[in-house]
């Protein structure tokens, strides 16, 4: 069995979505023990995306079975879309791909880009019917190497609602793709168990 | 492929070790979407020991290779031993179970005293001995479904500095272990990667 990380590090210089807040982490150092004592929101690094995040009526992480969070990823190259939209027709180059994956990981080259202003822009997003596509797929979550499923100035998050609301969840700032092959892996990312999450800090990776 | 979840909900009210401080959860209602502030130590409801917990030469977490944190597990029924030691003589019973697996999880019957201030007195504790013979196998990690490898007044945690000396993590607070057979499934503690990490809360799962 190999295993490779697709997670970045957690420490108090990573990028996060504008209008939130870096996590802080505060050593403790208490009788011969250290600990951390660690604040952060439920979206930083690489993390999920539950329903309720941003459905009221979605489902929140610890009310999905666990098995929702292992399956056959794939990976797709988007590098080539820079500033443009995924669209239907270049997915559908890999329908039958897709239609063998639970979960779709969009490879944007945008990890080389983390702690770097240019991390926010550009990034290659799916169109809507890009996304309303995907929901005929029997896609357990869909991965990115990006800090969002939609561009970060939109207001109303049109492809958070189309997948959420068909329960695919999203994994959020994923990084190593590069190092993965285009299929062949069971993708992890299973989350911490808050109660009512909205999401959570994940170690995603992928198992061979 | 099944997946059992083997750890326990996080939320305001859990069982924290002595002196330390519950996790705190803020919701944040940011125009349309719900996140959550989650402020909480390292070693918070399921959880991982690193090294470098208790030795300041020891691996933090980010440091101990991902494969590190999956591997065959097995479990052992101690709930005769409450308020005794788990000696030598009772593992050897198991020692070529033990050979074989990476990862041994006592179940304690403890899980069932989570929430109870009964949970932290009375556990089954590993022996200096039955902790330093341990040593001698190939195993990654200890679980339990106690709050800790020694006696919670223990002031110099013997059992903690034996294990962690040689690169067996600790995984403490696991629930659930009723539910496991005795052997035959992959145990997987994959932890956040928070830089120069003593400790991670996990989802702690066996696959079959």
């Amino acid at each position: 069995m190999k295993i490779t990380d697709l997670s970045h590090l957690i420490n108090e210089d990573i990028m996060v979505y504008p209008g939130t807040e870096r996590p802080v982490l505060q050593d403790i150092d208490i009788d011969g023990y250290q600990e951390i004592r660690i604040t952060m929101f439920t979206h930083t690094a690489t993390h999920i995306d539950a329903p309720y995040h941003i459905l009221k009526h979605g489902r929140t992480l610890d009310e999905l079975p666990i098995d929702k969070f292992i399956g056959p990823g794939i990976v797709i190259d988007c590098k080539a879309l820079a500033g443009k939209e995924i669209t239907v027709d270049f997915l559908k180059k890999y329908e039958n791909e897709i239609a063998d994956a639970e979960f779709l990981l969009l490879n944007a080259g945008w990890s080389l880009k983390w702690k770097t202003e240019a991390y926010f822009d550009d990034f290659p997003v799916l169109s809507l019917d890009a996304a309303k596509w995907l929901t005929n797929f029997k896609l357990k979550g869909i991965g990115l190497d990006s800090i969002s499923l939609d561009p970060v100035h939109s207001i109303d998050l049109p492809n958070h609602h189309i997948v959420l609301d068909k329960e695919i969840i999203i994994i959020e700032n994923l990084t190593n793709l590069d190092s993965l092959p285009a299929s062949g892996f069971m993708f992890q990312c299973l989350p911490l168990k808050i109660e009512h999450a909205d999401g959570s800090p994940v170690r995603a990776v992928a198992v061979f």
